[in-house]
């Protein structure tokens, strides 16, 4: 434990990593969804196509950016699942870590949709009205959200964390296409994404629906992580998620 | 031999990593065309596209979150050219364990179309009726699979299984647009893509030809690769197959 | 200072390796938007999508390919930068390689502009007409040169620099979507972008407002590596900027 | 120069790797040409972006499958420049090397388009109509080689060999959009281009123009390595070119 402390940044520059990783993330998400509405207004296929390529490449560099301070989780189902699976090996966050990180990540999504309304000349304050629900689109937030926390913690159990920028963005990259719900996969995004009646907006009405598909997902996720890989808990004292750590520790060498 | 069973997980794990992975490769495949059929009506290349470079990402993402556990083979060619290339070195898969990986995998497969569709809000259990047979179409899948086989093993028998995820996947982007036939290049996804009558679909009188021509294709390319790496095989006890292994030995290190 | 004379090549070579390099980078950008025009003429987002594809591709060649002799700035707030970075450790530009790197820089820009005009048969010299002038617009160069000065250093003082033309390729993709202004993100190509008429250009009334707010995105970018990164200053001595160094400091090893 | 020859397969067996290579870069190219045209029939930017993301992953894909045995080289201004440029270390092919690897090149070409046109169930033997010729064009074949080779050659001296498939790969997905010619490049490629009436097809009458063209760009290239790169004679014994070599030298460790 007190090895840990030595080597992970103070609390404090970790929850600016978060706040500003997942405000940009939100912003790249919501910025290049307005962008793909606005040069692709005929062809919606290609507007999620121009979407999903900025996003992939957009959330890999955050990733790397922000990575070696906070781990760059962006994500409260991520930052729990941290904590949960860290939990015996004393290598995860700690409960008040995953309090502080989770609050971050929900101001910093909602200013990042701030943000990407403001660079493209919209009212910066509005409020989503697309509608998203059905059975279908909880089987695939369910789905989606599960297959991210299961590439997570894989690569964090098997010493692969420095994988984790290209992975994670190339996970979504699919996920966006192969579910039903172009994988929005994150509390903190979806409330973000409350913010921006455009492309990648959802209207509040429709986000508890979707958190809790999110943390259904997270919880199967997780269990397909301990069967994989039940046994790599004393690998965690090396590598074992992607917030441990120093630069020295994740990054890629 | 007794070395080889110490490093790698048993069969039971094995069998749940090749039934998943296979499972949700057909759900990114089938799903992503679903998702393109819908977004991108008038445009079929678009559609192919959009199809393709999902399963890139998925593919790759795939293999890297199933492979420390059973080599992420997700094709039943694969593991017979595993076993076949490998006997000699003792280091490929037995018969007892092909006989498992097929099972799992064709099982898998098809629960991936289940879900695929069920996903989108269609009838989960469906028969595809896209006729796809000629002779340009079969020559087709003889390339794409031979192509898949040489590139798999030449990895293996030159120490680069590290490299297996991006290469893999880039290849399956690449063959998708070469081949004439997009590249099914799989039994098990062939059986997979039966199930759901959609953009990915494949009629079920179709599949016995796509088959045949996978397992010419396979016999090729394993032939292509004793003729490019035909002494590699001392090299086979550090790192020869995708499914050789431990996380430290397959892992990116 | 005096290790760092040996290790860096001649002034003069890195000169020609800053003006060919950023010569090359606005002909890729400039050349390919005008392809694209060409070719898409009714769909400005599948323009805009070809352009930044081709974009990605060019720039992180271009920094592998010049990267170890000049450090692959070709952009003048990324040479101001390391300057300023660097100053107390001791291994960043001097003063005199700045004004040679950004004068370097503006005239490769320039030239580039020209052989792209050339190649596709349009008259050699020429000004642009497209004005870019906004509130948003501004916003947007300032969040995107504030991204990528952020990324570039923070690479260097993890050590991760070797990462460099893979982020810093792929943090551009993301950033001509996300960003309102298309991401510019650097006065020397926002200079070569002046002397062509097509799809990239950029009138010269608009450009200083554009350099303005990149100059304000430096600033805010340096800002942030130094919050984020405080402490890195001592891991300078080994690989610090992407302008530090001979091939064995800056190559992928 | 004895050291050369122990570690270097066979000139046999990369011939052989030359050929099926050169081939099967061609049915990539010509192949991926002919699905484009088919599925997207209207939009000649769509079928270009089609064409090109085929091209950079089959292109990746073969340099590794290939590189281990014969260098990769697939095209005659790549094997000249190597015996060329390795001369003095004597770490270059040999001039009989030379007139082998061209041979097989050409004759592998001309193959693969036979190939490609038969998948499709076209007339497996036809001659392209398809006129390119302009000065434009042919200055964008020189920029377009010129890059290739530097890009290829810079890697080797600097001991990033490794990095080639990537590499090389991306330098020519940003080359077809930002050169007027879709970068060409090879002469072997254009001579199999010759075999195919179709989108990738280049008429017999406009090879010379686009051959002598490459070979021009080959030495500018060739030219800006030496300015870069001078003095990387010594690193020569270790991993130079591409062709340097057996597995465990030129493969990702």
């Amino acid at each position: 434990m007190s090895g840990r402390s030595t080597h992970r940044p103070e609390l404090g520059r970790r929850l600016v990593a978060e706040l500003i990783g997942t405000g940009l993330l939100v912003t790249v998400v919501v910025g290049s969804g307005i962008a793909a509405q606005r040069l692709s207004p005929h062809e919606t296929g290609l507007q999620l196509l121009e979407n999903s390529t900025a996003t992939v490449f957009g959330l890999g560099v955050l990733i790397l950016l922000f990575g070696p301070v906070s781990g760059a989780h962006f994500n409260p189902v991520v930052s729990a699942a941290d904590w949960a699976l860290g939990r015996h090996a004393g290598t995860g966050l700690t409960g008040r870590d995953v309090a502080g990180y989770v609050a971050a990540q929900l101001i910093g999504g909602i200013a990042g949709a701030v943000l990407a309304n403001a660079m493209f000349d919209l009212a910066p304050l509005q409020i989503a009205t697309t509608t998203r629900a059905s059975t279908g689109l909880w089987l695939g937030e369910i789905v989606a959200t599960a297959g991210l926390v299961a590439v997570i913690f894989a690569l964090a159990r098997t010493g692969r964390a420095s994988l984790s920028a290209a992975t994670v963005a190339g996970y979504i990259g699919a996920a966006y296409w192969f579910t039903s719900s172009t994988s929005f996969a994150n509390p903190a995004v979806t409330v973000g994404r409350m913010f921006s009646d455009t492309f990648a907006g959802i209207a509040p009405a429709s986000a508890p629906g979707f958190v809790l598909a999110q943390l259904i997902g997270a919880l199967l996720g997780a269990g397909l992580v301990l069967v994989l890989y039940p046994d790599a808990g004393h690998a965690a004292g090396a590598v074992v998620t992607p917030s441990a750590g120093s630069p020295s520790r994740t990054g890629v060498t």
